[in-house]
């Protein structure tokens, strides 16, 4: 089987794969790699905190790793591609160092664009899910505070 | 100038104007009517409750308009596009009823697709931003709980 040269990852898939197996060694050089080289790229973190760029974004992920061991379990949900833009939706539920109970789980939205060196993340948008009975209508008065 | 026949939008942008057009009316009907129909589509609202499908859809913002009326300030801040999808990065600045005072912003990540009809909304994710200096690292540790 012929491997694509280094850094040139063929479908969306791959790079997904690449970006949990970066997570779970707590590779954030490896993160920076799958990012798009573009001043659009970002990343918002379950805590509302949206980067821009590619080195905000890998910083970010060295400061998660200096803190944590992560681990993320992932459903996909929903995907949408054409020739040069993919989406994945998905779940995703996270191990935090040796701790057995799961957390989250996050809603997460990627959006991938495929460029000269193959298939890149150029957005990834994750946010706590509430997967409980709370009507919307107090959510728009009390959680949009 | 020719208009397009009803219901058919030419851009994405059109799609969204409509959107934040509907939602200022409070008119669940036409949100309805922006998004595709099939079952993949799909809304995160910034409570974390996720719906999938466009009946469900169109009944939160229903409960949400029944609830509450909803003005919404909206600035682009990344967009991905191709022949057939369209994805929006926005920050939403949100008016509740008559109080002058802004709640949010919103990160929201908007996926459009075009099909028979035009240009229609598949993906809404919305979350509450943290504008503030807050740890990543805590964020980890505390916010995904």
């Amino acid at each position: 089987m012929k491997k694509n040269p280094p850094g040139i990852n063929a479908r969306p898939e791959d790079v997904e794969q690449a970006f949990y197996e970066a997570i779970a060694r707590g590779d954030a050089e490896q993160i920076g790699k799958l990012w798009a080289e573009d001043e659009e790229t970002l990343c918002v973190h379950p805590t509302g905190v949206r980067l821009t760029g590619l080195n905000p974004i890998r910083e970010s992920w060295r400061s998660i790793f200096a803190s944590a061991r992560l681990r993320i379990q992932v459903e996909s949900v929903a995907h949408w591609q054409s020739t040069v833009l993919a989406i994945h939706h998905l779940s995703e539920t996270l191990f935090v160092g040796d701790d057995p109970n799961p957390r989250g789980p996050l809603y997460v939205t990627h959006v991938y664009t495929r460029g000269p060196h193959g298939w890149r993340l150029a957005c990834r948008h994750a946010s706590a899910a509430d997967d409980g009975q709370q009507a919307l209508a107090d959510g728009v008065r009390h959680t949009v505070h």
